[in-house]
């Protein structure tokens, strides 16, 4: 991850979830309002989405998991003890993209075995947030300021998004704004990657920012509270833009659906109960 | 914000603030225990106001940016690294008014669309709240003890106000005293806001406090724990208020009314448990 | 406060409050598993000595607060820094015991006026805890390594009443086990005034500790969690003694006071349920 | 303990119970689920195991302490001051197996005693680690990098499984994924022990860690987490082995024992109601 593009690699990653997970969530919540909405997208649907994201999960942690041996196998001609550092750092992050893989590995399981606790899934989701603050906050950690300032938001980014997830897994009934919550940290963790992408590995050198001025890391927090609003405002337009699709759907229904339906929906709604 | 009025305006907004979620709280409160008295404050009042506070709150927060610019836009003779300093407090305090303001917008937008979920104003009232806290803790701080002391009072009142709205938010049924208890906080904030106004920037020069004095610290604290005491004084004088106020109204009932409302009521339970 | 009498005063009332909170949850405990028991003590009793405990707080934060007066108004002879140093902690005493007395005048109102909620007992008792906690967390702090230590053991102990407190006003409806725990932290923090007194304020000064070793805090340590696990040791007994008595005190039942105390048990429930 | 074999004892004492606890849930779990399960493993089986267990853990503790006590009774040549560094942790360590020895006690008391709240257990474990936690917090603090760090993970795992526990005994009804997180906290400070004790008092000490290198605190750090998702992984192959071993068992049924058993099973949930 030493470089820009291995911050924006999990950056783009998080923030596609963050907003795959509202817009899901946006649905269920339409679905469960209108009833009529729930002709279009079924309960089975949704099961199936979440197969999908957990394969789709596993797939994209792999590739990180490639990608990070694929630096690594250079050789580097590196002193004894940065050659220790990078080792040390290098197995951090596979250990991060591991138990993200794991979180897509238990989706696939608790959503394929019915048997299996769907609550399973939370919890998992909650573990991969906190281990990624945990891994960042034990980094070794960089003498420059502004660097470790930059990683210091990246914890408290990934604790949030984990705490979000721990509560909804508490909750044991599902909570759309409590889901948009966490969908908005894992954006506003992507927005973090991808700052410090831009700040830490300048492009153009001469825009770079002084790594060693305090006032940086001021404006770094300003940045910080200014994206978290900014994911509120992509989850309002999304939402907008959900419902006024299934406005449109809705416009030109199937009423011989609704009935076979049906089934599904009690289905659904005794599996929540459990 | 770096002057007395500065510090005088938030807070006499979050003093206001306080004083009316406090009378409204009690307000619902005592309309629900005593059926007769929601014959006089109809459900509909209760969601109107709460769209009359959502337009207030936005008015203020662009108020306060409005504010902070003109401040800004006076040519000052600074040196070039205390300009950046500034200019970056400009934007933090930019944000808190914004994040202020998005307040403001979810609550009108909320209790206008009806498919909204209603506790995502909570949220945003927690974010606000904590959105601050992060945003004064990450203040350029200052070298002078008793002013930086002060700060982080405010971030105290601020992440409590927040965690007692985001707690708010997690038990989905209405708590009075839990709408108290974010009342006091929330005026708790807005007298230390008065605090720092006074103490950090005295008029009387003669009465100034030493601010890096070690035992000013200990007193500052005290005094905090007394505004928090006094917040309780005053809620207990609003209750008392509010209850003689309701009695007095009731005793000239108008029974027309009391069938009307029926429908009302009804209305507002099934908003509740949804 | 600042000699050992002035933390034996606290302890001693602390201890005892936590003893009888701790017998009374267990009373009601028995009550509500034996339906029998109910015969013996009824609701009322239950709620009139909440009115007794709330006088008796008020009086003995009142003595407190007089006591502190007495001894503040004795003439020292203190060069002026010293004596800014000595008010300052003493209102910090006057507030801890005003909230004190703020917790008893609103035990006494919530159970006599009948339209007010109950949780704001349980709120106010764990602000008085909190309170305590801040006050002493921020008080001038003393240079003495273990004096420092001891009194933020006192800290940790009034947070953890505090925090139990508020998990109770959170959980609204009435849990044994956990006013056991609120009750027994109440004594742990007892305990801790009776360690502080003895150990920074020696009678026997041949025997006085070694206020600068480090080795004495992790001693310190060792004594709170015996302290600690003691106090469930003495609500075992407590347990076993009420659990006895209302044995012995049944073993010759009065049946007609069953059918006239079921009225009561009613009114008990629908109180609970608000 | 200050050699391997006193972390060992412990470490493998902790592993024990983690999987233990979780073979119970998944056993719980699966007999909820399938009805016919429950003809196997009956309600009083799992209250019977309970109390088994805190024979167990008061025996497992008493051997603690007797070890320690066989430990410290060897004559030692120390100089006044390190000996009673030494005496001061071996306190602490017996008040460690003494709350340990508590928490088995209540599980005998609250299993047999059928008028005891259960959820008095559940507190005690929770008690148990958070003493652990403060404990070994509070210990003398070695001045080695890694060995102070190895103590601090421990800290943070004894923390997770008393929050786990402390959460599990709020949330009033039985949630398997809750129980198997706190299992897993507990393995996970079992391996923490295991890795104090090989890297703390190596064996071979030609690979002897060097305890003053910064990169090894990163080291541990990332074994923490790995231990972490091998607890899980050690679940789901516990999952796995149970729920064969029950379809197994379930392949040859006696259909007379389940008239039988229906008795237990309501008795079990009015239980848990209360």
């Amino acid at each position: 991850m030493g470089d820009a593009a291995g911050h924006f690699l999990p950056g783009s990653f998080l923030v596609i979830l963050g907003l795959w997970w509202s817009t899901r969530s946006i649905l269920k919540y339409i679905c469960k309002q209108q009833k009529k909405a729930s002709s279009l997208i079924t309960p089975k649907f949704f099961s199936r989405t979440e197969i999908l994201e957990g394969i789709v999960i596993v797939v994209m942690a792999l590739a990180g998991i490639i990608g990070l041996f694929s630096v690594f196998g250079k050789p580097k001609m590196l002193p004894h003890k940065e050659m220790q550092l990078v080792r040390s750092q290098h197995w951090q992050h596979v250990i991060m993209y591991l138990v993200l893989a794991m979180l897509g590995v238990t989706k696939i399981l608790c959503f394929t075995i019915s048997s299996l606790p769907v609550s399973l899934v939370k919890l998992m989701s909650s573990n991969a947030f906190f281990v990624e603050a945990f891994i960042i906050y034990n980094h070794p950690q960089s003498p420059i300021l502004v660097n470790s300032f930059a990683h210091q938001l990246l914890v408290v980014s990934a604790f949030l998004a984990g705490l979000a997830a721990f509560i909804e897994f508490l909750l044991t009934k599902n909570n759309v704004v409590l889901e948009l919550l966490r969908s908005s940290f894992a954006m506003l963790q992507g927005a973090c990657f991808f700052q410090i992408g831009f700040v830490i590995f300048p492009k153009n050198m001469e825009h770079a920012w002084d790594l060693n001025d305090h006032i940086n890391t001021t404006i770094l927090a300003t940045f910080f509270c200014a994206y978290y609003m900014l994911t509120y405002v992509i989850i309002g337009v999304n939402y907008a833009l959900v419902s006024w699709f299934i406005k449109w759907k809705l416009s030109k229904p199937c009423p011989s659906e609704i009935q076979f339906l049906k089934n599904y929906e009690q289905q659904e709604d005794s599996e929540e109960d459990i």
